[in-house]
């Protein structure tokens, strides 16, 4: 309970410092990435070219690093502003989106861990079991089924890259080299709009720009994706779908109280 | 009655095997089309750089390329991921976004279809009829006007590529090398929000991923597109408008089954 | 009020005309902007690649540069649809976005306005000095904090480079060499969605597309804007948040008249 305050806390934090979060991410789900940064209370900017991204990270309280479209000039310019944003201690917070569906990705996801010094690490478990050397089941950019051990290998992987490692899932899990949380907010029907995951770790982003406790950040930013979507799905009218889901998935982020966030916040660490 | 059976049947068979389809696409509608493939009950992936499109379209039930907003590199990527999709037969839908506005577009869509082996083109009649090798009045990416004789121009076209064409417009019509369906579903307000064309060919390759009846999956995305926004259109309050419209549509490919299909699908052949 | 009447009256043109605005801009926020031209009357259409915007734009009743995520690709195309629509007398809108936030976009913004003949240029106080050559306070792509002389500043910047400047904030400034307009529309939850600045300027371009007057197309686009945004706040229920606020801001846009344009817009001369 006091941990679950703790995280809380990082809510109202984000609304009073509005971080700027700066993205390097895919066009599928770009927009609503921004708009769940301002519906949070941060600010959010895209910039992906060369030229410019290190000087925009300068100014970043945190940078997203989102592989969910990437091409050989954004690879490029995600490892420029990664390296400027460790020079000069700003997070970064990846999103190895479809790491172990091809080779492009799994590599460029490895390479990027490899290189960059990470706050957070946030993917599905067929993406973290990539970046963890393994293989699983993927189809496209969604693992293909539950994992038994999903602690225990973002647990592992955290400790391998000094990282903060999410794993979301039916139960989600956050781990440094010492701790595990487990998060038993959400709902299967956030899985059924696309971009959830980019905007959960775009939420990370969001709360890594207002503290140096990333584990702490990571934990916050989904527990609140999954409690919007939990409060989102109890808004809905019998008619309603997936597409209003996703409108009301934003609505809610916007009213997210820090009463709300620990009232409802399902969180233990193991 | 039965061939409408045989066309709602479809709709099952997505909602069971969730298949993976592929996009290269354009920016601009690109999370539309993702979200309504999840609608539907499909998987979408997003992937267009030229080093993983082979590789992620081999794990792909369907292929869509759509020409929305081209560039030098994206087209090679297309050829490529279209003619490894060739190779392995998995089917390849067409959008020829926009062919007929631009030498580059109907040029590029033209090298496409000679090259690519189609599975279906889908189109308004100002793109069909820049495929055909003539000339109809376009404003960018929107037909100009009606046409007097789509299903000759579909069915001609049909033949000459060997594929199944469907033009979308007041009437839609899907034509292969025999058969030609008209469909009458749908609204003109379904034209006043972006991308319900780029939509309508991602519904057409979730079904053309569980059927080698393409004519068929053709029929299915183009009734479904229609139906749902008829039912979206119905389900509008008075002071709703077209934000309102794009919500619901997404809601109702979501709650749409098999009994409504053949309830409200309007399908002939001629 | 016969000059609101004047501005409002490019509302109905737009319906009657339906204006194809041909944009690059950039891929966080374009589906909203395709769809606001949409909702407008307008006919959107985007294409960036440098083989196909001279055509596209040859065609097009008014050109939208938005620079919001530029890169080396799409910067020349913008100077090769720039130039052309110069040549063809169409109509060219600026949205400098994040100029002043990095070199490479100050740098950028500032080389468009010496090279392309601009009908307006549209932006927050910060873009808007920075194309001035003085600093403003930025934070990404949105400005820091008012600004006392934003009339002084637009209306120097609109005599220095021959064009309209339009300044929005919490009061939006319009001028050109001789006329300063002030509007009072608008509400501060436009800024708290992404993208308002860069619809409000597709708005501007679908004004400018059906006449010669860019002075009342800039006040036009942004009333209309602001007053969308008093009446979609309006129209939100108790638990809605920015998800809805979004959803209907197109609503209203879609839904706004002649008569409600005069009756709600808050313009004078200053």
């Amino acid at each position: 309970m006091q941990k679950l305050q703790a995280i809380a806390d990082l809510l109202t934090e984000v609304k009073t410092k509005k971080p700027l979060v700066h993205h390097l991410t895919n066009y599928v789900t770009v927009n609503d990435c921004a708009n769940i940064v301002l519906a949070l209370g941060g600010s959010p900017v895209m910039a992906d070219d060369a030229a410019e991204v290190e000087e925009m990270v300068a100014i970043a309280s945190a940078l997203v690093l989102n592989i969910g479209t990437l091409n050989g000039r954004t690879i490029d310019s995600m490892f420029l502003a990664g390296k400027r944003a460790n020079r000069l201690g700003i997070p970064v917070v990846l999103d190895p989106v479809g790491a172990g569906a091809t080779t492009l990705r799994t590599a460029t996801a490895l390479r990027l861990v490899q290189e960059i010094e990470l706050a957070v690490v946030r993917g599905n478990i067929a993406e973290i079991t990539a970046l963890a050397g393994g293989s699983a089941q993927t189809r496209g950019v969604d693992a293909a089924g539950p994992c038994a051990d999903a602690p225990g290998i973002a647990a592992a992987l955290a400790q391998k890259l000094g990282c903060v490692v999410a794993v979301t899932g039916a139960q989600d899990v956050v781990a440094d080299g010492s701790r595990i949380g487990l998060i038993d907010n959400g709902h299967p029907i956030l899985a059924r709009v696309t971009g959830t995951g980019c905007m959960a770790t775009s939420l990370v982003g969001c709360y890594a720009g207002v503290t140096r406790d990333y584990f702490r950040a990571a934990a916050a930013g989904i527990i609140t994706m999954g409690l919007a979507g939990e409060k989102a799905l109890a808004a809905l009218a019998p008619d309603d779908g997936i597409g209003s889901f996703r409108v009301k998935l934003l609505d809610q982020i916007d009213r997210l109280t820090p009463e709300e966030f620990i009232q409802g916040g399902k969180y233990h660490e193991a």
